[in-house]
């Protein structure tokens, strides 16, 4: 499985007034996985990482819980310089795994000194290369 | 043109390290928007929305400003319980119009005493049905 | 009255699991009514602000409302390099005025290039002296 | 020493444009400690704390770690309906304790049912007892 697995924490004020953590906070966790799943891609002084798009499905509320959630994050397209992610976001405290959500996205690796997008270079390609699976399964048909 | 347009304020704090607004926050403010045009769907003591899914593509970065953003929003696609959402999160304060992102986002009604999802009532449906628009139009290609 | 008023947009997100805007969001608004209120202040290409401490006391809690806060803002002291401020969080939409919270903070003016504190200039002494007024009265006794 | 210490998760986009911590996210980490460090105290359905007020004194200035941060928590003060707790924020991954900031805040036990302040019970006064300590030591005189 080449699914790089983050434990991100959950905050308690994640949760909104319907008592669920909001949707939005879930593109924090799958953004925390990633910054730590990449960071020897994101290492470079002049370097960064735009996202192009995201793409979520939300599947099962999620309650503030102290033991966080999972990130699972795996690269789905590996281009010259972007690629496509994939995360499963569950938690496993309940003694089974819940997915509470599933995403994709789209990134750029930038250069800010060019203001450009960059290529991405061999030691990025041989990480991200390592992390590739299966494209993300959405339940919902989108567009 | 059926969207409504609603003014979104950006805070200072929402840019991240990049110096520009986080990606996770455009979320943010496509759910005010929601909230501010839907206040009426979302009147009701029992009810809510569940967000099923959102895509959003970014277009241009967007640094922190005074003036705000506005945020089109429109519906395109009302079913029996749910519905779809298009957004446009823009600025105009350089003098011209700039789109920083286009969302779609699909919603279901759900009653929260009943715990499941629950029809569209009439006075919904015709709040939202005074909103139908155009598909939203992504330039990249998703799944 | 010296303060200056700065209406600032409350997000439905800023609820919390009991309903109510989460205490940590009013410091959001404070700093929001800052950004704005000292924009001169802060224009210099090298120059920020940095906050030393705040204090802050919380008096009604405070549900979502489109009408958002208004947040009074004035000096409270005015030194070499550093200030205080004394802010006011207010409602009035329900048709009278209700205080949610007053707060008091002290800022340090930093230049970015030299990594310290740096003298408050002329163009920022007029207008920080523009808006001084009174000390913040607290309710409760601190330390 | 009586205080609890709790690892709390920063998060890549706590940062704001200045590439530190923001200020509030500081105020969001000692929630957090609070609500790990007194679950029990939290555990009532028709229970929570209410915060009457918060006061924070920055010492250094904090960029994301994906060490996290650990918050020491203690109790200052210990009444028939309310308590006091002061917090350090320290990180330790460089290898020497640093603390970017101490804090205090009162606390107000509530019920929700009954709309007002309510006693601190026994078992809430053995936990909350257990974890007493020193005043709160800042370096700047407030009011």
């Amino acid at each position: 499985m080449p699914a790089v697995t983050v434990p991100v924490a959950v905050r308690w004020s994640d949760m909104d007034a319907y008592g669920h953590v909001n949707n939005t906070d879930f593109l924090r966790y799958t953004e925390q996985a990633r910054v730590e799943a990449l960071a020897v891609v994101k290492a470079g002084a002049d370097t960064g990482t735009l996202v192009v798009r995201h793409e979520i499905e939300y599947r099962v509320p999620l309650e503030y819980t102290a033991a966080g959630v999972l990130v699972d994050i795996w690269v789905t397209r590996l281009g010259g310089a972007g690629f496509d992610l994939g995360y499963e976001v569950a938690t496993t405290h309940t003694g089974e795994r819940v997915v509470h959500a599933v995403s994709a996205s789209t990134m750029v690796m930038y250069s800010f000194s060019r203001g450009a997008p960059r290529r991405i270079d061999e030691a990025e390609r041989a990480v991200l290369g390592s992390m590739a699976g299966p494209p993300v399964v959405f339940r919902r048909g989108g567009r």
